[in-house]
């Protein structure tokens, strides 16, 4: 079939919108008509040339929502018209890391993934020219249409609007899930989270649902306040308008009359520079605090501490996809949108055409839009 | 009254065996008799002058088992004729850190402690001439009669040999607590131990314990093979003798035909080089590797790697006296070696009267002792 696609023809241009060729699904495989999907920092890094192992042409795209078009031979669990949010981190159920119970990497497709292509080491998209055209997270969702493996793909309830819930395809389950897979945080814990961009503000949201006490917000743009206090910030603290250094103000902030020593319980990093990430663990409390790091840092970065920091009882963690087994998780999260428990619309700052996508870009570029989605 | 004491006159000099002055307990503290006392490579690190916040003169000494003389006006838990040993790591039961149920980091006494003074600022110690010494560790076990914080003693059964269980007072309690305390092995686990002196044989003991599967120990010395085998280790690696970088080898060595990713599930570093923990961190399985550091590193040191090793799934962390809350776990720990559920006996290489623990020193530097005792 042919279908409407935005391509990547290289690294620093813009997208181009096209026809393009979609073989059908092969076994395992299974064909979505993509409806709604959002613009990640991440698909930038790639288009910007910066990511080393981005590969070109290529349809970007990882946070998608749609509906099953048609299934390969041996898909079970799926069926056309069932609708389903596409799965940079796929869930296979039977990788030793899947049945290891202890971490979300399924391993069952990353060679092939990581390549730009189907499992079976092909691509399903071409130019009109018969050029092969590479996948990208094994989803490329700034394609209308788009193929993915079965072990990729989460069920989703039928009521759930595409254009809000394709956010739960990379970053809403990327915060939330910091929260409360990868770091376990408690009611009445105190947590700080550096960056509010998109990923802090659904740490922050992550944080309220899990019943933090104190949900300090960490960011040198004063305009972050308004929408991270709608999603729960107790507290903010602009690093350019303190005295000292950002991780003395953060230890000072959680003492109490009690305990004297003072630290954050818990830490996010959300801004992939590795100098916060530092101070992001070194706020945290001697003995039990714990520093998750979130944001890419770029190619080659390297974080350092003193081994003091990790032997008097901090512990340094990162999360991918928030820890979440995406089958399995992303429907709940789903659940949980539709029921209120958490926030995504007012997120979503702007809606664009698949035509205007590279405007999407640019309002990420201008720091104007947390969220834009393309609307097919 | 007086009693007999190695002192530490200065950084880099032997000890001295003299009298010294030492006054009795005042409230909520406990007259103990030493009895026996290992030499540990922090009072190494102390004695040498490399330890930036060594005080002298002062009465070294923290890993020591003995026998309760009198005690302070409040004191409830010990009376005379108690076995005791002395925590360095007190357990308050009432501070921040004790009541957080997250850490044995208790700081009920640390600032007192730390500046080698008694929890009301003073010392006990002096010189007959009325010269102050300073305690160390709030311990001071070169000493053959030491005054301690009644929350710094564990109580101890009676049967329980002096001349080895004092090193449960330090070495042991912190290898085998970095195992179960910190680390939290589990049955069927994958373990790396980095250096196979005193601490990584308790390492391996605690995996042996905790019933790890595949215990490796690594050394550049291939003496320490036979002694770490003795204890549990069922694979050696000598870094100077394999090809490649011992990251690449130790991944290697833990695939499976099912499991191609491969890397050790927990790793230990017992090295206090930096680099090492480095290698330790990123040899574990990516997805839910931990390496716990428990080497001292030298001042001003820093740990680094790439934040991808932390966002993939490896967690680094610390222990301090292998996570263990001293008055409840030692006394533990002393059962299980009168159990022979752990060993300690061939890890005493070398016993010594006080007027020869400068020898002590000697062997440590000549890698000829695993643990020395003093016997008074």
């Amino acid at each position: 079939m042919r279908t409407r696609a935005a391509v990547a023809l290289q690294a620093g241009k813009p997208l181009e919108i096209m026809e393009v060729n979609l073989d059908g699904p092969k076994a395992g495989e299974v064909l979505v008509e993509i409806k709604a999907t959002g613009i990640c920092h991440t698909d930038e890094f790639t288009l910007s040339g910066a990511d080393p192992e981005g590969a070109f042409p290529a349809i970007l795209g990882h946070e998608g929502a749609g509906v099953v078009v048609e299934v390969g031979p041996g898909v079970k669990s799926l069926k056309p018209g069932d609708h389903v949010i596409p799965l940079y981190t796929p869930e296979c159920r039977e990788c030793p890391s899947c049945l290891s119970r202890k971490t979300n990497l399924c391993t069952s497709i990353r060679d092939t993934q990581g390549k730009g292509l189907m499992p079976d080491g092909t691509s399903r998209f071409s130019m009109l020219d018969g050029t092969p055209i590479l996948h990208y997270m094994g989803c490329s969702t700034f394609s209308n249409h788009t193929v993915l493996p079965e072990i990729a793909l989460a069920k989703i309830r039928e009521d759930a609007p595409f254009d809000k819930v394709c956010y739960i395809g990379c970053g809403v389950t990327t915060g939330i899930g910091a929260v409360i897979n990868t770091a376990k945080v408690e009611i009445g814990a105190k947590a700080v989270v550096f960056g509010l961009g998109g990923i802090g503000l659904n740490v922050i949201q992550g944080l309220r649902l899990a019943g933090a006490d104190m949900i300090i917000g960490v960011d040198l743009n004063p305009a972050k306040k308004a929408m991270a206090e709608r999603f729960g910030m107790t507290h903010f603290v602009n690093p350019s308008e303190i005295e000292g250094d950002i991780v003395a103000h953060i230890v000072n902030m959680t003492k109490t009359p009690f305990d004297k020593i003072g630290g954050a319980d818990y830490s996010f990093d959300c801004t992939g520079n590795v100098k916060v990430m530092r101070a992001a663990l070194e706020c945290t409390h001697r003995g039990w605090g714990q520093s998750i790091i979130i944001g890419v840092a770029p190619a080659g970065a390297v974080i350092e501490t003193r081994p003091f920091q990790l032997v008097t009882g901090r512990v340094w963690k990162g999360t991918a996809f928030g820890g979440a087994r995406g089958r399995t998780d992303v429907p709940r999260i789903v659940d949980w949108y539709m029921d209120g428990k958490i926030e995504i619309d007012p997120m979503i700052t702007h809606t664009l055409k698949l035509e205007d996508i590279n405007k999407g870009f640019d309002l990420m570029h201008a720091g104007e839009s947390i969220r834009s989605v393309v609307i097919y």
